[in-house]
């Protein structure tokens, strides 16, 4: 295979040893080696400290489970606490109520969607809205590709960005707020999760009874 | 607000006891609920049964991250076994081998990239082209949004396919060999971590010394 020549070709053989292929890393090496990486368990910061991730099933039509979410106020209905949006520029900026803790918190808003992809990315912040660095990650994918059957699969990703361990902007925060958003990180995970439950039955009812998933006053 | 009058107005009041959302859940419910969901650790087959999610930091600029991996051939370096890939479609239908197990396994995939969102979505199979139905899911985040500094964040999940629980076409494949992908289902998340490993390095070994993260042969 020429083609094996041509790869990593302008890499200096050895330079990266940890890089392992089939090429140098032969079976015998790669099972145990892989074999210790699985364990029976693994600690909840492991999982969810710098990243989290969750992913689930709808029984809802792909396209239409991404116009909905594609839509910023379908976070009042999915959210827990997300409510009250009003656009407030003409780049699509939009601002609405965290009642999560004391409750009252502004939070900024700009959906960012991608119909090719079916992506759809919440830019969002409290308090303030030039920075929107809290930023939902959210992907619909096709079931039937994936899972052998109709439906939507949604992934969702928030990354552990550093402004969750320090308000960058406490000057902007609600006078004798005692909470912060980055104090929930580590339970983000069993949050997100509630949410994502929220979404699933939502769409399914509405799906399931023909009703339209993106209602009008959307 | 009357934003919460029309939230979920299409549904009858109690139709949907499990969605909770702050209006039906106070916070003295919600937080015991969400602190039990939270454990010390957690099952391997609950975090990798269903999805094979992982994600990872690389130090080189997401777009050309990205049209890196929207090479098709680019598996053929960053892959622990995916070699020789050759384009056989106009329609972007690549075949290769896959020298996992017995070696000499034919895989057929092709590559559907989308630059707005920047998502590379590979679609296989082992021995037929036909059906892909062996899906990576990958994307490339900016890490300066999400983590606020440079480089990029890559996203990767795989569902769990029913085919890989049983082939849907014994007769196609090699004869004789007696290994099958969905055998790997259990370590594909090591398999994977060792790969996105893979990738980390080899990007970050071209963009630290100005190489273009794209070789010519690609």
């Amino acid at each position: 295979m020429t083609e094996s020549l041509a790869a990593l070709s302008d890499i200096p053989p050895g330079a990266l040893p940890s890089v392992h292929r089939v090429e140098n890393t032969p079976a015998e090496e790669a099972h145990p080696m892989i074999a210790e990486m699985v364990h029976a368990v693994y600690p909840h910061d492991e999982i969810y400290g710098d990243y989290c991730t969750l992913q689930g099933y709808v029984a809802a039509p792909p396209r239409q489970v991404y116009d909905y979410l594609a839509h910023t106020r379908s976070l009042e209905e999915w959210t827990f606490s997300l409510r009250g949006f009003t656009e407030i520029g003409d780049d699509g900026l939009w601002l609405g109520k965290d009642l999560l803790g004391d409750g009252d918190t502004d939070i900024y808003a700009r959906t960012r969607a991608c119909p090719e992809a079916m992506t759809v990315d919440y830019h969002c912040a409290w308090d303030q809205g030039e920075h929107l660095w809290m930023i939902y990650l959210m992907r619909v994918v096709d079931a039937q590709l994936v899972l052998d059957k109709p439906g939507s699969v949604v992934l969702w990703t928030n990354c552990h960005h550093p402004f969750y361990d320090r308000n960058p902007f406490p000057e902007k925060a609600l006078a004798g707020r005692e909470v912060w958003v980055g104090d929930y990180w580590d339970v983000f995970h069993p949050g997100h999760e509630l949410e994502l439950e929220n979404l699933t039955q939502i769409c399914e009812y509405r799906h399931s009874r023909g009703l339209p998933l993106t209602p009008d006053w959307l």
